[in-house]
């Protein structure tokens, strides 16, 4: 066993691939806040989905009143689904693109940029901010993916 | 080819990473099975968004009442987003945690308590239980990710 | 640093990873394409969800009347879903299964025809196609995933 615990111990001292296991556990918590944003709102503005979620503000007809949608849950709703179509590309993607021997500078401009571009897009998506302000976030974060996709491509290449 | 395959049997072969492949599978499974109980519900329900869903069950007005919304296949459907949300955080910053090198017993301690958040969230959800049981569950999964993303910061922060 | 950096370049040199990572990316590429096409069908339908995305359309009144659904931004929408739902345990398991040390040809035959199947469904619900096109085209991605899970748990199984 002691081989293995050396080996995985040396993938993860490989700085590329600790600048991708930062700058992807740094997303993905970004990812879940959206969660937690999401609750926010649906208790704040009483716009609940499930039935039982709203039992505890009272029984039958007056607890239905909170089975709604709100403009602001929604907009969190949106940027949820926005972060998983772009951000689930991007850990896929960036581990076989961090694993395919890139030099670290180059790695690193590339999930910097990325991870800046999507907190960017919450941004531009909550508060919210003039287009194309929200437009050109998630176009720079899917050209950072492309741009891996493609070394990936290059380098492996195997149909 | 030799050392490569040896390398790769050698991190199949680490118990950490054993346990990770083994709750990855059946939570990834877990998921996967929505997608059969939403395929249930719409047929049994007769519930479908597609019209070219609904052609066997005939031609124009009579199979156009099939085109609606049902509160059982939104509820599944709601499910399984939840768990898009939730797995997703989990597979990725579980798999940088395995390759962190933690002890086999905490790893399974962790992977242990989120499979079985995220099956007792899915019952929660469908049956459904009372709050808030859907909602601790929820949260208990959230926070194995959370923690495992502190150690994987922890270990490899190299922004 | 050497030591890690052979390693990392070994297990991208293993022809059933190089496998994967092509089969992945191109897969993954495909589903950050239903991004474009929703961009497209939205501009060209003139159908927006944010109040922010209508402004270059006039001001007020003139142009609420853009915030509405399409069925065609619709279709594409739930085309990009269904690809989330069942490309992430594809890219999960998918990982595991390369790691498990399957023969080359065999783990071909699996990304081969899980892209394939993919790709197909996505045209069957884009254009669309009479069912069952889409329905099997899905179940046969399905059925691929599940196969390789089941190889992946045989190999792993440490609960």
């Amino acid at each position: 066993r002691r081989g293995e615990m050396a080996k995985s111990t040396q993938l993860i001292d490989n700085e590329v691939f600790q600048a991708y296991a930062t700058y992807t556990a740094i997303v993905l918590l970004k990812m879940m806040l959206m969660s937690l944003i999401t609750a926010y709102f649906r208790i704040t503005r009483k716009a609940f989905v499930n039935p039982e979620d709203t039992a505890s503000f009272g029984k039958g007809e007056s607890a239905k009143k909170f089975l709604r949608t709100d403009p602001d849950v929604e907009r969190v709703r949106r940027g949820h689904l926005n972060d998983l179509e772009n951000i689930v590309p991007f850990v896929g993607i960036g581990l076989l693109y961090a694993l395919s021997g890139p030099e670290l500078s180059t790695a690193l401009l590339h999930f910097r940029i990325f991870v800046g571009a999507r907190i960017f897009h919450t941004f531009a998506y909550l508060i919210p901010l003039p287009q194309p302000g929200r437009g050109l976030s998630w176009a720079v974060g899917y050209s950072v993916t492309f741009s891996m996709a493609y070394r990936v491509l290059k380098t492996v290449w195997l149909l």
